[in-house]
């Protein structure tokens, strides 16, 4: 009987992960109706992580309020789970300070209620704590967190600065470490991105990321500017340096705060294959099959295919993408690291129309690529 | 060593079958630059026959005047060849009465430069006669060929009518068999089709394809009753019954006069694999690769990438299809007879972009297909 693992991440705007994971084995069922199938929600650390966990891992949602960007407190969700015998908390930072209707302006928003929610984790006794960075409003170097998590800092007149953002860092004239959660020494601490940058210059946070976020084109050589010297100010007093690791730039900056009190980054794409079972699920398995809703230069870059490409692979097993579209000028890339990629559109149509009815494309698109899979090379 | 047999037809509005087989063979190429790729043009007794054959078999062109629809000269083509190892001519009614840009009305056109052009093929000593019947402009029942071969047909005013085309069906009082070409009786006469149609009635020649012909609606019921008279009066003075006979609604009723002066019907797509060298080339295969510029229920009547399928599964080969589009309520009927339906589209996009990048497309594709397809069940 073969075994064929499914784990797409979700194809953005029409279905979720575990929705295309479904109509892909479908397909896939038409065709070897005996196979076993098993099917696995992906994300990279972005919106979805704790939703692509929790679909095949027994775990606990919690929803409990947590300051939004502006400081309102909302209910935001996170979840507990057990991970490698040990109690873990998987936090996504979308969960608090999204940026899609984020609140107020860049300069005014804070992370300070991921700190709380991280908090709140701690409280339930957890010993490793997943934070997800896709997908934030901020860019403030996690400022915010780092204040919820026991940081003080100090202004120019002398008093602690409560729920610090972006347009307090140039203020900033000391920060006070010793006040930080003492219960962070005894936890792993995973910041989950598949972000590469630093926290400064040309491919920092700033400049990378910050248009996106509303940082206005000619302000962010003077937000980097003061991002630099707050992380100068900091690493000295928190003991450690983070400006320049890769990630440190991821979710405006929180990547660097938490590296900076002692998380590790890591591939959020590889760690919620580890967490959901998929990595385990891919020995011995006869052939993968990942997707997502658009394949290009960004999936190259650590992006969920990516992550189940290279799993399969080091277990051997072929492993093909399935995608909603896939920029010409990528495939040759994308190439290397599939078996076969593979857009799901018929012929020529509109976007609309592909995302209207992307669940009988991706069944029929995974239907067809199994006929090809299991035609023999000679009768 | 692979070996593995692309054979599609063209890519109407962008490339030939030739173009189409060479950019697959490219896109196999890049991943199995070891394997043999043996190309073949196809088509289905249409436009691109002489092509498609010529393409892979040794033969010769003609071009020689003949009266188009209107009774104007033109050059016109047909090719020789050997075939079974007899002299045989191919000629495409195309070449003499091709719809697109067809001059006068379809009540003044005739076949007769196609009859013409069979008498110069006999001329030439040829022992078999493939004529294709796809592409005609003319709704005549192949009065104009009938004439141009020698049948006398006479008018209500007792005179002959030289070159009859329908509008001269009602006035027809007689036809006399006597003159048709003698040398007829010791060459085999093959009616190249893909159409079912008989010649007359809810299916028929009028009724299927003469509005696209130029037929107004109000009329189809009349010329349908001139042509069932028309047959009428000529079968029992040829000697033959042909009308209900399949194929002889194709090309407006030419392939009923065929058929009426002893010729066989036969698929155009099946005959011109036997005649390009496609069905021995399939013998001992590896794979089959077909396609067609769109996939839809036409494709199921007998079109080229149907017969490839139909040749290569007789040999236990795998063949695969792929399009520039798979209309998707077409895509059951078809899976039924490939090893997967594919499209060439990577994206949304439209019509203009993919014909404009067809080339690329293609080979991108196949590409694709081919990773896939040499991917190991288990490493």
């Amino acid at each position: 009987m073969r075994r064929i693992v499914v784990a797409p991440d979700s194809f953005k705007g029409s279905l979720g992960a575990l929705e295309v994971a479904d109509r892909i084995a479908a397909g896939i069922g038409r065709v070897l109706p005996e196979s076993r199938i098993d099917r696995f929600a992906m994300a990279d650390g972005g919106e979805g992580s704790i939703d692509a966990v929790l679909a095949t891992r027994h775990g606990q949602r919690h929803l409990e309020p947590a300051a939004d960007a502006m400081g309102t407190a909302v209910p935001a969700q996170f979840a507990t789970l057990e991970e490698g015998g040990r109690a873990a908390a998987l936090l996504e930072v979308a969960q608090v300070i999204a940026l899609p209707k984020a609140p107020g302006s860049v300069e005014q928003r804070s992370s300070f209620g991921v700190g709380q929610q991280l908090r709140r984790a701690l409280d339930l006794g957890v010993r490793q704590v997943f934070v997800g960075l896709g997908g934030s409003s901020t860019n403030e170097a996690g400022v915010g967190l780092l204040a919820a998590l026991g940081v003080r800092f100090t202004g120019a007149d002398g008093r602690p600065i409560e729920r610090p953002a972006l347009r307090d860092l140039e203020h900033i004239v000391a920060a006070d470490f010793a006040g930080l959660d003492a219960r962070l020494r005894d936890v792993r601490l995973l910041a989950l991105t598949d972000i590469d940058s630093p926290l400064c210059g040309a491919t920092g946070a700033t400049a990378m990321f910050g248009p996106q976020k509303g940082v206005a084109s000619e302000r962010v050589a003077l937000y980097d500017g003061w991002i630099r010297r707050f992380a100068a100010l900091c690493e000295p007093a928190a003991g450690r340096r983070a400006a320049t690791l890769p990630g440190a730039g991821a979710a405006g900056g929180i990547g660097w705060a938490l590296q900076l009190i002692g998380a590790e980054a890591r591939s959020g794409a590889l760690a919620i294959a580890e967490m959901n079972g998929l990595d385990a699920a891919l020995a011995g398995a006869d052939w993968a099959l990942t997707g997502e809703g658009r394949s290009d230069a960004q999936t190259l870059r650590g992006k969920a295919p990516l992550a189940v490409a290279q799993l399969a692979r080091r277990r051997g097993v072929a492993v093909t993408l399935l995608s909603g579209a896939i920029a010409e000028d990528s495939l040759r890339a994308l190439s290397a690291h599939f078996d076969g990629c593979f857009s799901i559109i018929p012929r020529p149509m509109t976007l609309e129309a592909a995302m209207g009815h992307a669940g009988e494309l991706l069944a029929d698109a995974a239907e067809q690529l199994t006929r090809l899979r299991i035609a023999l090379w000679r009768d």
